[in-house]
């Protein structure tokens, strides 16, 4: 697959860039100027909390976003009307997907809040989600995280973090199709434990310590939910949520740049089925947290650690959410109500027609 | 203030303890069976993430715990009809506060989920909660923590972990005003992570991580919201949450058991302080997690790290909640909307009438 991509900047500054599965005219422009962060805008800026030995983001500008709006004055939708300007300020020109910098970021560029936060659209359209959207959108959108990811890894970001917030459930404020990139000058606090594992785990055995616990999930079979030639999904042997499933590939890819035209195909099918088995469990759209975790290693070709997916549904029953609470938010220990085994093959019984 | 307990099991085993403050009669004893577990009762048991480098407990038997049921069929009231059992089988007598082993634990002594669960009752009457006691009850219920922490730790127990979930928005599945105690045999994560950083410090400097940050803070001042003579409350510099407060004593105190009279006096009145101005931000009782953390090293007196109390309020505004969301708990790096410096001056600003 092809992607093509138009890059310019908005008015306020702020990188903006299109994709699309057809190459863009040479003339191709922005028709208006579009929304522009407010005159008072803050920066965002990092305190250390020396208690935790970590960075906590402070930012301000934050509190005054958009906190679901109706739908005719959705930011994320393509503009229609100069009077109500959106984020996506092309109204005579259809687009497919699309990235731009938050215009409320935790992290922005500078000393005191080092970083750049990134809105991914996964479609002009409002109403859809990622697993609604056809198998050719999806992998599209799998090239533009790559794209992002390598060209932000480029600039010197330690850690690009891309995942989405889907649903009301999980903190929303915006309905309209789209994901989320942190790309962190800092490697965050359950990265860094999770190469410290990695590189445990490899000075003992001489493996990559997702590929052994991801080989060793395709073995036991008992938790896959999932499976292509070159990617796997399953729920985790000590899931922390009940319905909790980790996504990756059988080959170390350290980064997800790294993912090679099959398996990206692949990918794009594993997620639209996983989505729509997640949606059948209840008989309503799932909400969850996608989270991609990558290397986060200076070397070029990590041996210790590689990408994948982790998502987070926050139901534990179809009227039940699961909460993080005093145990969860205090001590960082996690209780799971169910059975890892239960639940993995709970999802195994959704058939999918495609 | 003298507290006296009558320690008892209750019919399917679990420990019972009532706490009073006058003395208990020499013929005391349960008037019925109460609530027992059922006979298809399944022990937790604890599974390794190697990924992460964590615990998670499995306990499939706390999803079938009650979920906010009607006040008549309060579980932790005292109980009043034997065909309507409770956890408090003492009918004909009264009774000011209690601990008993949880139902539905996530830790269980044994191989397979080594720890305990327990429940803390903070009064016998179903409304009411922890800053709408009297300080008397505020300090007998510490009394009761010095206690319960005293003798789990006396067991062998690595972390006594005593917290509380208040309100439905923080998953509060009974509303009868309670905590609870985790009590450990290995050190949790957020645990573990404070103790690496407090280590660090005692090494660099010689001094109480905990002291040296609860000194900084009283000294700056800006973020101070309430002190007594031997017990301060303060937002963080590097708050989490936006109206998060972390209260500790001036004087080094590694477990909770050693804080003295006069400073659990100071604390029942700081509870109490504290509360009442969370209820008095939004004009509703504001639900929190309140986390209790203390020193997890063998050493009986622990000179690099000391208890203190955090407190999480999930609000960031009157309607709206802080979530956890893509980047908290797919990273752990947390993102603030606000500046710390106001709200400890909103908290401030609110009277306290005691």
């Amino acid at each position: 697959m092809d992607i093509f991509k138009f890059e310019a900047r908005k008015h306020d500054g702020r990188r903006f860039i299109q994709y699309g599965r057809t190459p863009f005219p040479a003339d191709f422009s922005f028709s208006s100027e579009g929304l522009a962060r407010p005159a008072d805008w803050r920066a965002p800026s990092l305190r250390y909390h020396a208690m935790r030995d970590e960075w906590v983001a402070i930012s301000t500008s934050r509190n005054t976003r958009p906190f679901l709006p109706p739908k005719e004055y959705c930011p994320l939708c393509p503009q229609r009307d100069p009077a109500f300007p959106t984020e996506i300020p092309v109204s005579d020109r259809v687009y497919e997907l699309a990235a731009f910098e938050n215009m409320f970021p935790a992290l922005a560029p500078g000393e005191q809040g080092p970083g750049r936060c990134e809105v991914v659209l996964y479609s002009p359209h409002h109403e859809g989600t990622l697993g609604g959207e056809s198998l050719e959108q999806i992998e599209a959108l799998l090239h533009v995280w790559q794209d992002r990811s390598r060209s932000l890894a480029a600039e010197g970001h330690t850690q690009v973090f891309i995942f989405e917030n889907k649903g009301a459930e999980v903190g929303v404020t915006l309905h309209h199709p789209h994901g989320q990139i942190y790309a962190f000058n800092h490697v965050p606090p359950f990265v860094a434990r999770e190469h410290d594992a990695a590189r445990a785990h490899y000075v003992r055995t001489g493996e990559c310590h997702i590929c052994s616990l991801a080989h060793a999930e395709i073995s036991d079979g008992s938790r896959v939910v999932i499976e292509t030639p070159t990617v796997v999904a399953h729920v985790p042997f000590a899931a922390r949520y009940p319905y909790e499933v980790h996504v990756t590939t059988r080959a170390h890819r350290p980064l997800f740049e790294h993912l090679e035209p099959q398996e990206l195909t692949d990918l794009a099918l594993v997620l639209k089925r996983l989505i729509f088995k997640y949606d059948g469990l209840f008989g309503f759209p799932m909400p969850y947290i996608m989270a991609h975790h990558q290397s986060a290693s200076t070397e070029p070709n990590d041996p210790t650690y590689h990408w994948h997916l982790e998502f987070y549904p926050p139901y534990r029953s179809r009227d039940k959410l699961k909460y993080l609470a005093g145990v969860e938010s205090g001590t960082g220990f996690f209780v799971n109500d169910t059975l890892p085994e239960d639940k993995a093959a709970e999802l195994r019984a959704i058939a999918v027609p495609f």
